[in-house]
């Protein structure tokens, strides 16, 4: 059974956008994950289709309904265990742990939030885990859900064979990557580091945990100070 | 004149993706912004078109060519003070601080990155910002780039039109936001908290401010100690 993530938005035609394209458009046409893009509107019971409707309290924007984002989020989720997921800049920040953890379940339920927000009761009656992918204000979850799907995507079993197989990446061990050069051997006058052309695979080795600790301290002493989770 | 991002990548035709739906859609259609996709390997001077060789040092992946993307980068920004950017988990982290000065500006310059990396000796050499959207591994700099236009372009003059002002959104002043609740007044036997049908509007700053502070202080203690900036 392959990854399958069903996406609640009132922009379905933006899916599966880049998703589409390079190694998670290859992986989408072999089958090896799903997404289906849902309109939150087919479950407006008016006749104008109101998904929305001001703020209790006032104030600009406005809210999503939450009986038409239930009914919505009831329909697919009948008898499904997968976890359901909110985009929006409140949530606990997504790490590539939390990536990893729901690339090794059987898929994902997200909800795009538009306009202000989601009515707070059917976050909490239904359950959703609030995600944000970062400390900055998108247009919608839309743009977010794709985020969270390519870094799923990327780690499923087959989706890039053994392109990803010994890489060594930002976060393992906690650490910023290392700086990479290729040739030519001298660019604009600057040699690649002698280290990297010497052969000592020690050496090299040692360099470049070096240079990740260095990077790291320097841009993102914050992660240095978290416990490691692999 | 409008904001103008130009995205060098290999995967051109990912672009403008969902920024050409929705409010970006329309303000792009507008001309209030410009977006233009630049292929990197328009610029390989070999016969194979080659943008990317093995790793100095050895390891897994394919690191981008610092010759190749150097013509590329000097193509499009002779002349052109645009800010230089490189998608990168291992940049400065964004933060809307960091999007709202980027809005103010002339446009941007954005490196798309794809295999292991790209050559630490162009990214010094043109001196490319390295930004980081968060703390994940995506399959390219391309879904990062775009998730950085989306958030800049919502805030251009007349993109949102009214839409936008005077909504408090999350990180303004350093809070997540409060809960939103919209009609129905009774959702599944819960009722909107009483304050915000009161008409009061000094309790509901109050009672919004009070959730503000309780769930940034839950979810994100980290906001808490940072200096505020506005």
């Amino acid at each position: 059974m392959s990854f399958r993530a069903t996406v609640l938005t009132l922009y379905p035609e933006m899916f599966p956008g880049h998703l589409g394209h390079s190694l998670s458009g290859k992986a989408l046409e072999r089958g090896q994950w799903a997404v289906d893009a849902v309109q939150i509107r087919d479950f407006a019971e008016d006749k104008h289709r109101t998904v929305d409707d001001t703020p209790a309290g006032g104030g600009a924007g406005m809210v999503l309904k939450p009986d038409v984002l239930a009914r919505a989020i009831d329909h697919v989720s009948a008898g499904d265990e997968r976890p359901r997921l909110l985009m929006s800049p409140r949530g606990r920040p997504l790490t590539q742990e939390r990536v990893r953890e729901l690339a090794d379940g059987p898929g994902v339920i997200i909800v795009c939030g538009r306009f202000e927000g989601v009515d707070q009761r059917v976050i909490d009656g239904r359950g959703l885990q609030e995600v944000s992918i970062g400390d900055y204000i998108l247009s919608g979850g839309e743009p977010a859900a794709m985020i969270l799907l390519d870094a799923i995507v990327r780690i499923l079993p087959g989706v890039m064979g053994n392109a990803l197989s010994g890489v060594y990446e930002s976060f393992e061990g906690g650490l910023l990557e290392h700086p990479h050069y290729t040739r030519p051997q001298v660019f604009e006058g600057t040699e690649i580091p002698a280290v990297l052309t010497s052969g000592n695979h020690g050496a090299i080795e040692k360099w470049r945990r070096g240079e990740a600790e260095k990077l790291t301290a320097e841009r993102r002493p914050d992660l240095l100070n978290q416990p490691v989770t692999k």
